[in-house]
């Protein structure tokens, strides 16, 4: 599974993200995120705390959108296995990707930081257009 | 079930929205839309031939998030059940919905205007912040 070169760039900058997971009751939840792209592999924080972070736990299929702000007709969606939750205790990873997307806060405004964690997840088919 | 007033804003203004449904396999999908709100129903359009139509037609949930662009921690997200899908055939409301997000399209540039549906859902359940 390669993500399309002519959509890749989505993956690159900051941009938020649309992560679509699915409830115990079988229907969808979607809700923003930010993201991480390494070129293999998509990370996401949560905490295991958020609805989200449950239904990943139970249900590993995840599906992600994200639009071009620039062209708003341009956008990637990626499906994928959450391949792996890492304990995030110390929050680290929230904080590296707090200072990617420009968000200042400091510890001490970060309640649930015993109970971060960072969602792996390996893409297994995509969908794009423009 | 009533919209917060605290974010009904976000409703009301063309902004683009994810949807997330359901697929026959159980793991969700999440494109990016256009909607219409009146106060009490949520409204996409899409035609037939596309996998998240056949989606909804299978499984009536769906999920929809939509971020303020003006303040990017600030979000609605609006779960809810397909009440209807009424047949589109002349792709009116495709084309009302194209004129508010000022998108130039003739008739001759939409290859699939005998499948379009408009897809009507009622919302159940929001969540929101910021």
């Amino acid at each position: 599974m390669t993500i399309p070169a002519s959509h890749a760039d989505l993956l690159e900058k900051p941009l938020f993200g649309h992560l679509g997971t699915v409830k115990a009751d079988g229907g969808p939840q979607v809700t923003p995120v930010w993201f991480h792209w390494d070129g293999e592999l998509l990370s996401f924080t949560t905490s295991t705390l958020r609805a989200k972070c449950k239904h990943m736990m139970r249900n590993p299929n995840v599906a992600f959108s994200v639009l071009d702000p620039a062209q708003p007709y341009r956008y990637l969606e990626v499906r994928g296995t959450v391949e792996r939750i890492d304990p995030d205790p110390g929050a680290d990873f929230f904080f590296e990707l707090a200072d990617v997307y420009g968000l200042k806060m400091g510890r001490a405004d970060l309640d649930d930081i015993p109970y971060r964690v960072r969602v792996v997840v390996r893409p297994t088919h995509t969908t794009q257009q423009g």
